[in-house]
């Protein structure tokens, strides 16, 4: 399939904004790749557009039973003037995951690959360039099918759209506090808590709205069944520093396989430090807190890459860990990830693309 | 507030087409009921309008993170010519719960349903006259900010569509055959189980995907922490007619709590049929099958009003309900339920509102 370019013309492109302390994904660059899906065509009409407004029917499948699946990851403009892509096969791999269990069609992963190429270079002046900064990328597919019964869509829209972000940590790398939620549940195994589901995120909302009531910036989920296993942190994967083991809840079927999370597995390892991916009870936790077994407790994901967590909530008693402070390793970690997508260390693993 | 009528002139308006043989869902009538909102100001520019395409921005939060929430209700056409819907301040009341918790703001109940109730008037053309078929209504609600942070929109959208749809048995008031899944989950305590948000339903295709293909009507959903206790039936309430005992799954905080649910249980209680919400284990369901005590089961719900149950296949083994045929208790509160709505029947609770 060819993609069709309908371009701004040069002399109509508006000026790039300053890309500094941007609210994350408010600022949109200014084209867009679309491809559309129906049971007799398959994928067809794949194009780079201007950004901009979509039509769709009042009885468009996703406004009433949120057929909708996404994806994020980042370009990163390199201290040798190179664009990067981190892991960008791993995005491709779970949006048709997620695809599959949302009954929707798979897309050609190395087609929409290339495309998002295509799309940042053609918006490559809406790239940040300091360190930290970043063009983030929103993969999406939904279903636009006029219909009211409950069943998969037999038409869809995927849509890539950029948006250029500043850095995570404006204010230094300081540690957040989490709530420990008894009263919401983020997903059951069974349910769609491993792929990147929009019904997840709205699910997910009310919880934090409570935590940030109370004072804390993330909510730390529990498991559906016994309430006591750890599953994640906010919409971040979790990892515990136990003395010289490495942990992090297994994936158990209601955990998203975060691709950090396995970038920090394979990185932690490749130093020679013990990773477990077992089950952490929140008792553990918070002896291992109360103890200083716990050394350091951090999210990861691709908005953060490494998130501290300084002090940990439980049915109403805090917790410090690391003295609320920073460990060496989550900085170690940071570090490391960044100097990668950044081009300032060499990739032994393979995981950067450079564009163009 | 006032509502804007902006109507198709008389003169303009399309034809009403043959109203029989209608799939579910996918005849829309000639008008639609619109409301805005904003954090700043309100709720606003209530109007009706053509029914026709939306825009939106394609960073629009109900495509990513799916904040939506519906409702499901009917018009009847009476066979004394009289139009009635059924227990509407119930749909406007659950709308609310449901705008609760998914962080959305509350709609006024008097106003929208009175706009509902307008809007219905105004294309009455389009309501089928045969018993049995109706006018669906479906009030749904959306997050339209153009932002990729996870967290609640600040705008949104309230739209009425209208629907006619034919008699749910064509061929007769037939049992079905479901499906016990023990693989997928619809919902956990603590999760958005008990509200009608669009992710419940993109979560709970796959499962009926999986039941269809066994060659199967509707999935029977355990519950996801035990996988044990019987929660719902496809997108239905369950009832099990046990020897004089009438049970259906007690609201644990996972199961929706239907209004034709609610309306079974208040009917079978003036008959003076004892009726428990409780627990009910696969195992209470499956060995009432083998030994007759398990008299009848059936679904409840807006589009089915009833919808008895014939076989059931847990485990890979069926067992038959009620030799697979309708029983007398269904017959009788489908019987009922239906001439309350059509206006054959006086109305001994109130339900009923008529139009006009």
């Amino acid at each position: 399939m060819e993609i069709e370019l309908r371009l701004v013309p040069e002399n109509k492109r508006r000026p790039v904004p300053e890309l500094k302390n941007l609210i994350f994904g408010r600022l949109f660059t200014e084209h867009m790749f679309v491809m559309e899906y129906d049971c007799n065509r398959g994928w067809h009409s794949a194009r780079i557009e201007p950004y901009g407004a979509i039509t769709l029917d009042p009885a468009a499948i996703v406004l009433h039973y949120a057929q909708t699946i996404f994806e994020g990851l980042k370009a990163y403009f390199g201290v040798d003037g190179k664009i990067r892509l981190f892991r960008p096969w791993e995005n491709m791999r779970r949006l048709n995951r997620s695809a599959e269990r949302l009954c929707m069609p798979k897309i050609d992963e190395d087609f929409v690959l290339e495309a998002i190429k295509k799309l940042i270079l053609i918006d490559r002046a809406w790239i940040p360039r300091e360190k930290g900064a970043a063009l983030y990328i929103r993969p999406f597919m939904f279903g636009t099918e006029p219909s009211l019964g409950v069943k998969p869509s037999h038409s869809y829209l995927l849509i890539v759209i950029l948006s250029p972000v500043s850095a995570y940590y404006q204010e230094g790398f300081n540690p957040v506090k989490i709530y420990v939620t008894d009263e919401f549940v983020r997903a059951a195994p069974g349910g769609t808590g491993e792929v990147k589901a929009g019904g997840n995120y709205a699910a997910s909302l009310k919880a934090a709205e409570v935590a940030k009531s109370k004072g804390y910036t993330q909510v730390l989920w529990l498991d559906a069944v016994e309430r006591r296993y750890v599953e994640e942190v906010g919409t971040m994967n979790i990892f515990f520093y136990f003395e010289d083991e490495l942990v992090t809840p297994a994936l158990s079927g209601s955990i998203l396989p975060g691709i950090t999370r396995d970038s920090v597995i394979k990185l932690a390892r490749h130093w020679g430090l013990p990773v477990s991916e077992r089950r952490v009870s929140i008792e553990e936790v918070i002896e291992g807190a109360a103890s200083g077994r716990l050394k350091e407790c951090f999210g990861t994901g691709t908005a953060a890459v490494i998130s501290p967590v300084g002090v940990l909530c439980y049915q109403g008693q805090e917790y410090l860990i690391n003295r609320g402070e920073t460990g060496p390793l989550a900085r170690r970690l940071f570090d490391e990830l960044t100097a990668i997508q950044y081009g300032e260390k060499e990739d032994p693993f393979g995981w950067t693309v450079v564009l163009g």
